[in-house]
């Protein structure tokens, strides 16, 4: 990438916020306890703890793939199903990792028509095959919050799924990648959109939003927990000097460093949304919630604006379609410049 | 752990090098293309081609159990067996990770006597149930380089290995989480304990003698390669952000800090063996060769040296065995320490 | 089941044939070597060789499901995906199985309308993911013959196909838990529509069709040949007096019973058809092409037959939707009765 | 193999009772619903119940590794470890299928000494690593009923085994693939050496005693009941046209033709010890419990053997050291012969 790129493609082109850079560097001072037993790893316990204002039970990796995983294989046996949406990271972006994981359980991607799981089509694919054993057995939920189009769950959207589960007998997950991207934009408690609407267990993701590689299961069913270390240390992610992550995630919890950097590139996903509404052709697939816009440009604005150093994807999603992911690293003045290359390219709108 | 504690425990126990912090921080300036796409890991890529006097591949991961298990992973199928030490970390200390990545094939305890592999008996192992549909099939063998109580294969006990390796048609693994420590030793170069010797993949630690959490899967197979990129983004061990992870390898290869870690390391080891050597009823199970020292103590030496603030462990190995491990931490006023309060607990042999 | 119950509810209702039957009792008279090495698991592999025309590889299992699954995870790497019609009985009536003996594996439903894949369609799936390394790797390809709702696919379907796999570099199977129908509605031989067509692994059934449990794993694309006992071990499916089942596929094969067998199922399925047609208010989904007949009944219809004794399924089709299925055991007067019963239930077609 | 071959290589060498065969073919006049859910399943079941005297829970399967394999797939969860014998066929007849079937726990062969597992050896095997995340846990004790040497447990032996297991929280499977022949030679009940014992799980053989194809997993702890149906749909174990191996089952346990077979076969095994006794240079390794013997030949005594029609294995057990198994089909005469065979080679003892 050259040094002169400005990227929109993803948050994870982007590093990690100094403070966290700098909670590293602080807990290198003294040995200490591998392998997690350490008084890093006791503190994020506790303020997930608070964040979460209940008693949670938390695990620490360094990805999103492996806080996904690692949380079905502990919800589904190896002959169970787990329904999600197909666009969702589970699916479609994976690897197939939640099969390795689960031992074979298979991901059954949801009909549910826009990018949210429907309830009510939901409540019919949990019932499919119930019970015979010629079939799958409907066994969890996937979720995530915020969608992989930066679309949010209300809490009473979250609620309406969780009964579905309750009444199915199987329990729901939260990919929470951009978890912080979504929270901002529903301006409620972590509480109310996880626990209190019905999530069992969430992946509290802090890689995209400013740590290096640093995750969290969030297991709010306790029934969930006493596999957890297994499925980590089996799959070689219990860090032996795991502190490291820890420190992270401290880092990323203090003074909500994590809400800032979020409200920070929402608010710069919905400056450039506003900027690019004025931009002939150009087209937004939903308004800015979170830090991920899909918007349809007109021909020859997307290669235009990759000229003169732009960065972002565009391959996947029909003709004209791009994605455009801003991050705290994001600044107004990157926005700017974007907006004002568009006009200049595609014309304003009249 | 009390700050106060003087840790024998485990190279585990250190933090990371200076150089290696560095290192994170000053790769983060910049944004840049996120799952390895980034100039940090290719210039670790070129580096170990350096290192290794001839193009290799390289997988960087962030646990010595994933190196490992990816690496048997990609060498041995479902119905295999991986014959290795009784001690072997992949046998003893990874909770049958290397049984999840290779989809369940067996790790199979070689009865050779003392701390390595003997050809002489690998050979006979090699050839049980070979070709019997009721067997699984020897398919891979892995040798840990130091091995866990701290002794070196020299090149000519690889190579004998290997010899007997080829002759049964199976690839040879090297858990090389102590690589540097075991180099350092030996004298040689990483080429000729490796693939000159006739090593297929290596196992490169980095974690133990310096970094955070940096691991490479070095391959000098190239039959082997395919494989590994999948094996690893399955396992959820493709980082987003890896490039942390390569700037680590970076700081750790750059001005030779690994070589000088390891060597300072293994002379803390011997500082203290001598040391010890003159305390009455210690007695040393081998001379030391790399950071690992297996000692016999007296009755309540272990108790004494605990009391004053020494950490160790001791309750694995029959009554009176303790390990002692040191580090690129490990100083020698922490060393002469320990060996003084030894003397003033025990007394000096007369 | 009562004594008097009709039975139109599958094909594995019925028992096995007589000359089955006979052969297995037959063998029973000398000792003879166990897991297949006895003679008439080589006459077995010799007429199976006779019967498609070439050298083949044969592995006789007990199951359709083992058959199928054994065949597939021969064929693709546990980050593979095999796409297949979403009414296939590996994605829909295995439980997982395909996904369990691959090591996990995703089976992934084919958009394609109708009972048959497309292959404009599945030339699209193929491509999905290829080579991205976040993606499950496209790796095989699974089609049903005859298809789960008694459709055929043409030689020039088959070829169709089998030129879009080797395209994509995947090889093609074909589950023919009722090839034999399939076979004789198309009058076509059986390397024609094998592997003339381009077909690498068959699941050869018996079972369906006159057999106790008796299916072979038929492979045309040698490269697929070596795996295949260790698959069959491991899971359990090497049987000790593997002669038995050698046995039963003899039988199935001499005097082609097996044609036989599934030309009278396939007669009477077309009688039945044709009878149904004459009632009121019936409506056949397809004209009758092998053993399934899926019809659409009039209300009150299918409670009617039920009450006097003929059974079938018809509660996962839609409303009024039945499957109708005949066997080799399926008597001419056993159809007459129904059409009877339907026409004085509902009335003859005015 | 020649039809003049008298086998004492393996009670698998040999066919069917004809009873078993008769009720094969009885129980195919009429079409029964498949995949068990039919009147010969169901009687099966009963019949068990009665044979252990409780209620008992039963899963058809036609293998004794597909039965071993789902028991102990039932027992633990994928980062277990299950102790058994270094000689039980689990460990090293099955290619690694307990492996498959439970997704990778680890198969430990106990340090034990003799046939038979030591209670207190096996005490101290099952706390090593228990609760350590590091290790693989301990989670289930298999034994074989009879040993893999033709050994029987005593009554209490299993108790006492069953005591360690209890403390230990594991449960207790018994490979009984020559479950009939060890409870003749021990002349208990059924009851008295499983549950009454402290079995949890039995693999309940019948294919080397006179069935085809038919085994039984017994379960008398309901706790493992729930998973085994789907373990064994997913292995494709699950029969169609199940009622074939349930008949077999029937013509086994009728009239106690299972005991008369056992009994007949371990008989045939203490004529033919007696006899060798007699013969110069021979040593049995054990007296007679069953039907399989363990016998030191002069030097060229097998050979001699082998030239005029016997047949037997031995080229594992060290030099001179053959293995004769006898069976249901084995008569007096055969035996006789053997033992004049004997003599004439090697001479009468002194």
């Amino acid at each position: 990438m050259s040094p002169n790129t400005i990227s929109f493609r993803s948050d994870n082109d982007w590093g990690a916020s100094p403070a966290v850079i700098s909670a590293i560097a602080s807990c290198n001072a003294l040995a200490a306890r591998p392998y997690g037993a350490d008084d890093w790893t006791r503190a994020v316990e506790s303020r997930l703890c608070e964040v979460f204002e209940r008693q949670v039970g938390v695990l620490l990796v360094s990805t999103g793939t492996a806080a996904n995983s690692i949380s079905v294989a502990a919800m589904s046996p190896r002959w169970g199903s787990i329904l999600c949406h197909r666009h969702a990271h589970v699916y479609a972006d994976e690897c197939g990792a939640p099969e390795f994981f689960t031992g074979g359980a298979r991901l059954v991607p949801s009909a549910s028509a826009g990018s949210r799981l429907d309830p009510q089509v939901l409540r019919g694919e949990l019932a499919v095959g119930r019970g015979d054993v010629h079939c799958v057995q409907p066994s969890a939920v996937s979720i995530t919050q915020c969608t992989e189009d930066g679309q949010v769950y209300s809490v009473d959207e979250v609620a309406a799924l969780s009964r579905v589960c309750r009444e199915a007998g199987v329990p729901l997950h939260m990919d929470g990648a951009r978890f912080a991207n979504a929270l901002v934009s529903l301006g409620c408690t972590p509480a109310d959109i996880t626990w209190r609407a019905g999530v069992d267990v969430l992946s509290f993701g802090a890689t995209k939003n400013g740590a290096l590689n640093a995750e969290a299961v969030v297991v709010f069913n306790e029934g969930l927990v006493a596999q957890l270390p297994y499925l980590r240390k089996r799959a070689g992610h219990l860090l032996s000097k795991m502190r490291f992550v820890a420190a992270q995630m401290q880092g990323y919890l203090a003074d909500d460093l994590w809400l800032a950097n979020a409200r920070h590139a929402n608010d710069m996903a919905a400056r450039l949304a506003r900027g690019l509404e004025s931009v002939r052709g150009v087209e937004l697939a939903a308004p800015a919630s979170t830090n991920i816009l899909f918007v349809r440009f007109p021909e020859s604005l997307a290669a235009g604006l990759r000229e003169r150093g732009f960065d972002f994807y565009g391959d996947r999603w029909g003709p004209g379609v791009v994605r455009l992911v801003t991050s705290f690293g994001t600044t107004s003045s990157m926005v700017d410049e974007m907006i004002i290359a568009a006009r200049e390219i595609a014309g304003a709108k009249s």
